[in-house]
């Protein structure tokens, strides 16, 4: 179990989905009242009928209770993160501005360590709420502006989710070990393009590399067997380079 | 540093990367010689004055250099699978058949453990080499057929890549704990289509979720700011659901 | 001028477009009201200070006026069917059923003559009263069920926007010339699976091809620089053959 | 029958298509010789044993046999000129640089008339073969620099395949009538960007919108049923706008 306190998943047979957190009452969802009785059992029925599969969250159950504000990173490019630098377990990282911590607490989850850096209080109070909701006791977040330093060194990925992050490149590449990777998280190409541009002057970043990731959702059901019709398109691109 | 032997990274400006196994003499590239002498340097030239920068490898370095047969899984996909799941450093994952343990050796940079079944034996020798290479102490390789059924009880994930995954579902189910995934790596919809009529006649399935992940490379230099031209338009359909 | 009566597009600088039918009288929008004194002018301001740009409607302006009673065929996949089989103006082609008209209307201003199939009285209607509003004069539609039998002999292009079209395959080859194109619109996998293998077991249809077409749109403006967030990411696959 | 002199189609049931340009003689393929005494069949076989499928040619088999030189615009991307512009049969369309054509024969055989402008003598040449082959009176092919202006006014649509088409907005702008659709064909983002800037500083051109479309080929055959692996991803970006 992650997280502070006891929780209950109770899940439908098609993934509607709710997070139990109090365990001493009735739950009432749209679907009718699950019973405090039914908590400890694997199957049980709402009193008008609908069957709820019950069980102890994952972290991803905890995950998508997350409180967000603004635009947060989502799992497909957290993970596309993961994808082309191979963080693992033993990896060290940095990221800045946290925001609402989907990245980071994605990143705590798989990581030795996550450092957070956040200049907007409001931002590093939510991160912190979330943190605690998810139980990461190896994400730290500091309120601190990424611009006037990070205090680690020799660590293995640097990511910033900022709007101008070429002003902030002395910083990345203190922090960061030789052959390790710096990502740049970018809604628009202007930002692409400038950041490349920044990054082709220095000699200590190099295999600079843009991507984007889709993904698509399928319809499989009987006679169904297509994609959704509508989807999220675009998020942001990311850069990556290596620190040498 | 991973892996049993010292290595060195040696990577141009632009991208083009060799891995240097034997530190005892000069590495020839056919960008000219990098002299062993300059192997604990930053940067070094070759005699032909083609500039390298030097650097102990990181996972992804080494995971480059993995042997490959046949068709292997490629990190876009793998990453799809931590990205919907969440496993993470506290998670053991089971995953069949191996092939040449490109998922496996993905998620064992980032997982407690993972176990791999093989009944291909020739299968089972690339894995393990590559197990070796990658020094991933917590990959273990089993030449067993995954359809005489798992050793391992309640884990977090269980990945297939085999072609008719359906005859194997009371296996998975087994080895799986409460509100644990179930993921199939599928090429085809027809394969997808079986795999999700097999599972929906089930209870123990539920939330039945199907997707493919796509990933563009952009160019981004001077004047260009486009994506590439040709790419690989299309590896696997990846199958989720949740065993409860 | 096509259609009946005269009429006048209001264009904003950004996009937003109004079709004005009835020029006896001011013409109201929500950005304020045009004066039908305006009407003849190229620019003009509303009451309230937007500024529109008037001209005489292009085709495209009146087919975006067009009515519209359940799922149409879009002009990207009409384009696609064009693109594959280039029809052209000496080109005549069948289509069934007709539904709103989007795809025969759209042809209908390409080729030489469209003859249209339709059981369903109320889509009769619609198209017919679509064909008034663009004025296409070679556009014929019947009130008649296509599996009775294709009247014309000899077409260049035959397309079925039908829920089971391999039963209609003998109909199709009786209307088509040799080396026309036989194409079906089909939301769904399942029915494109189930139409190949039909036309497979046949000996006058070959060279079967299914694809799929996207339209991403960009957003270009100051700092902005990349894909709309949001979009339709499936219409239908369109499955061609050439008729032997 | 399209093009000068008389020609036959052979097709294979998989869709390998030869053009049969001279009748008077055995026709070879690596699939074995078609005899000249089956020209005038629905169907034979090679001396090797091959079955082929013989018919007249349509536009679109000579289409695909034109002559190409250095980068063509592919049918998806004039189609989408189509489906944006709505062009047809009773359009005048000017083209720059018409480079092998592909685009300008595209809409020649839906167009009632195609003006093409090119300063590059040996592109000209190749139109000119093209257009022959094709045998499309409506195309006329001008050896002259869009840049000094088009002779031609009132038309419908004016499309420029032209490294820097910002040049040449007052030239677009003098050809077109009212309403009509002035598209530029650009490679990268770069030039889409600058292209758009300077249309937003002009008073005549409005409605600006930016696509790329994509085509997915799907294998469709017994248990396969899946998108190609490999496919062109990108060819160039469409910049549409209005002549108000």
């Amino acid at each position: 179990m992650e997280g502070k306190t006891k929780k209950i998943v109770a899940l439908t047979k098609d993934g509607k989905e709710f997070l139990i957190g109090d365990l001493s009452k009735d739950f009432h969802t749209h679907f009718g009242v699950i019973s405090k009785n039914d908590f400890s059992k694997r199957k049980c029925t709402t009193n008008t009928g609908k069957e709820f599969f019950l069980f102890t969250p994952c972290f991803v159950d905890l995950f998508k209770s997350m409180k967000r504000a603004a635009q947060v990173i989502l799992p497909k490019d957290s993970a596309a993160i993961v994808a082309e630098t191979m963080v693992g377990k033993k990896s060290v990282v940095v990221d800045a501005g946290v925001g609402s911590g989907f990245l980071a607490a994605f990143l705590a989850n798989i990581c030795k360590k996550v450092i957070s850096y956040e200049v907007r209080k409001e931002f590093v109070k939510i991160a912190k709420k979330n943190r605690d909701l998810l139980g990461l006791m190896n994400w730290e977040i500091k309120h601190k502006d990424v611009k006037n330093g990070i205090d680690e060194k020799n660590v293995d990925l640097v990511v910033f989710d900022l709007p101008e992050p070429w002003n902030c490149l002395d910083t990345a590449s203190a922090a960061l070990k030789r052959g390790a990777f710096f990502v740049c998280y970018l809604p628009n190409l202007t930002q692409v393009k400038r950041l490349v541009e920044e990054l082709g002057k220095r000699d200590d970043f190099v295999y600079i590399k843009t991507i984007e990731v889709f993904k698509r959702e399928w319809l499989v059901k009987e006679k169904l067997l297509r994609p959704e019709h509508h989807a999220l398109t675009h998020t942001a691109f990311l850069v990556f380079s290596r620190r040498v």
